[in-house]
């Protein structure tokens, strides 16, 4: 038994963790696009990279480096640090060094980058900006507002976790992502601070189960970029675990985020949940669930507010899964439009469905009548805004 | 040896071929909306289908009746008869009994539909309409227009093969297709007709070898259709049989046709060509070159001009095939933007390449420089457009 209580402070809000964000001139008009997170002790630290085969430097420097603790994250913006080849993990290395150089107590600095692909680092505008930091700051708003690329508005959450024999743990978080949001192992930034006494060992396996249903869950253009991260820092102050209660914090956590990416996907006006019920097994469940966050004729269906169920049955029918027409029931929110061979469409129910659609938020439910699998997904609208966007992105 | 001659008349250039296009009344403002294809003597027919398994009533319909020969081919748009269960079925067999009532010379005649998806067919206006035919028109410039949804211009080709004999046959197609556009089995509607005298058993096997580099080769959004039908019709009137010119004629006719297509995609305004070369295989090739077609980040930065070699690269990490930024090498038309670890963007030769994005066809070439598994795939920018067209589709 134990207890969630939201609170506020993010990043900062677990004991010993502080954080900010500065402008060090990467982005234009001196928004913020350099931030630190610092725990005044030792972490031990974990984290999920991004199955794509180009890693940036910052995630082969993590990975080359062997890093099992660190007490200090610098992640910048609008450069992803990305097919650089070895001088862009050199840069790091400069980077890094000069950190530990200004600020004595770091060990095992680590990096992470986000923003465009095949640039070098603006190394010296980058060390400019790591002498004007303050490792005792507990800044989260601006730490996250730095990491922001598309975003629109800066990802927190965090929460106090209280055991029933009155012992509690602390838990914050960040993230940023908008686009480029696709399920694969890990989908954007998110690092995840702390208090809580984790065994270093468990760490990983509980990173990657949470993420399952939540960041490889969601979907907002179906693509996977090079610098995926979401890191675990544990700097285990409270001296409190208890497994049961930290995984179901760290669960609601990245699910929490994981909505507020889907909510702020480039151009996006609608966060909706894509239940799949009743697959051969929770895989096939998956596949076509996933298929259907991903698809571009359901998510322009979604931004035109049009209960088009045709093309929802045909993007499942696309997905491979096992499937029959004569078992399928679809459902809009609780408006039922199609069940198991009946074309439940009339006028009024399309007014209905269409009602439903106009909520920022509703479900659609896909049971295939053929066994028992599930999976629900999170995506979003593709509007006018997505195209905006990314045809403007690198300018 | 032979040679092929561009010729006019479609559908109805091969000897004994008719056509016509009219308005039943499916769309708005006496649209033409139903077409026919009528042989005056009987043909062998084949046909490539949708991998979707919600094949639409129409390709249940043609593979329940095991039909290897007609003579008659009615197509309307507007409507897909998809998703309409047993209904949607008997609503075919009482058009085309209907039909075959009203003409006494038709043989077997097939049906092939278009459109939304979840709707029954207006049935007593195909009827109406089939009373209004004229099997001896051959306009097939009618029948084109006829079939089309979003398409924003009728798509035709036709072809006169002449071998060193001095002997020749004829080749016509007609096609529509604008989106629901992905690399599967069969990807739009359609109708090829000639008069060569293919064996019947040779028909399949053209078509899937065909398909492989062409229809399957193009990409508009990456969804599959419940209706996607290419379907040969030969009436052997010619006598003449070259494999080698045939199969050369098939392919020009098909792939002409893909690129139509692609360069009509629902709000495209440029026709690219993703060629991969370098694989450790061939379908790696096609596996890295479908996802180049497919990424929404790369279309959208086509639609900007934007020459963002970085997404080009993430996405060829991200397909899963074997790859490495120390060997990949890539080049927006003759300009090489990115040599095997070497970052070539400097000012100028991004200048250069925005240049040739400029243009409303060229290639992207990706090297992987794996081994020599290569595979071509032609794509196009998603812009506002597209959005605007799906969001209104069905209202």
């Amino acid at each position: 038994m134990f207890t969630l209580l939201s609170i506020d402070g993010g990043i900062c809000a677990p004991d010993g963790f502080y954080a900010d964000g500065i402008s060090a001139g990467l982005k234009p008009d001196d928004q913020k696009d350099l931030a630190f997170i610092y725990s005044d002790t030792l972490c031990n630290v974990d984290a999920l990279f991004t199955a794509n085969r180009f890693q940036a430097a910052p995630i082969q420097h993590f990975k080359k480096g062997g890093i099992y603790t660190t007490n200090f994250v610098l992640i910048n913006s609008k450069n992803a640090n990305a097919m650089t080849a070895e001088a862009g993990i050199e840069d790091i290395d400069e980077i890094l060094k000069h950190a530990k150089s200004r600020f004595k107590n770091i060990n095992n600095p680590v990096m992470s980058s986000t923003g465009v692909i095949g640039v070098r680092l603006p190394k010296e505008k980058i060390i400019k900006g790591i002498d004007s930091f303050d490792l005792g700051k507990k800044s989260p708003d601006a730490a996250a507002k730095a990491i922001m690329t598309t975003d629109s508005y800066e990802k927190q959450v965090a929460f106090e976790v209280k055991l029933q024999s009155g012992e509690s743990f602390k838990i914050g978080a960040m993230a940023k992502g908008a686009g480029m949001i696709n399920p694969a192992l890990a989908t954007m930034l998110c690092f995840i601070t702390t208090d809580a006494a984790v065994p270093a060992d468990e760490m990983g396996v509980l990173l990657r189960e949470c993420a399952e249903t939540t960041f490889n869950a969601i979907s907002v253009d179906g693509d996977t970029s090079t610098n995926d991260t979401v890191m675990l820092l544990c700097n285990q102050k409270s001296g409190i675990y208890n497994r049961e209660a930290f995984f179901f914090a760290l669960q609601k956590v990245m699910h929490e985020l994981a909505l507020k990416i889907v909510a702020d996907g480039e151009g996006a006006s609608k966060c909706v949940a894509f239940k799949v019920t009743g697959a051969a097994n929770s895989e096939e469940a998956a596949v076509a669930a996933k298929a259907l966050s991903n698809s571009l004729l359901v998510k322009t269906a979604l931004y035109g507010e049009d209960p088009n169920w045709g093309r929802i049955a045909s993007t499942i029918g696309a997905s491979g899964v096992e499937c029959d027409p004569k078992t399928l029931t679809i459902t809009f929110g609780n408006i039922t439009v199609y069940k198991k061979g009946d074309i439940l469409f009339d006028t009024e129910t399309e007014a209905k469905a269409a009602e439903v659609m106009k909520k920022s938020s509703f479900s659609i439910h896909c049971d295939l009548g053929i066994s028992d699998g599930s999976f629900t997904t999170y995506g979003c609208d593709l509007g006018y805004e997505y195209v905006k966007i990314n045809a403007d992105y690198r300018t």
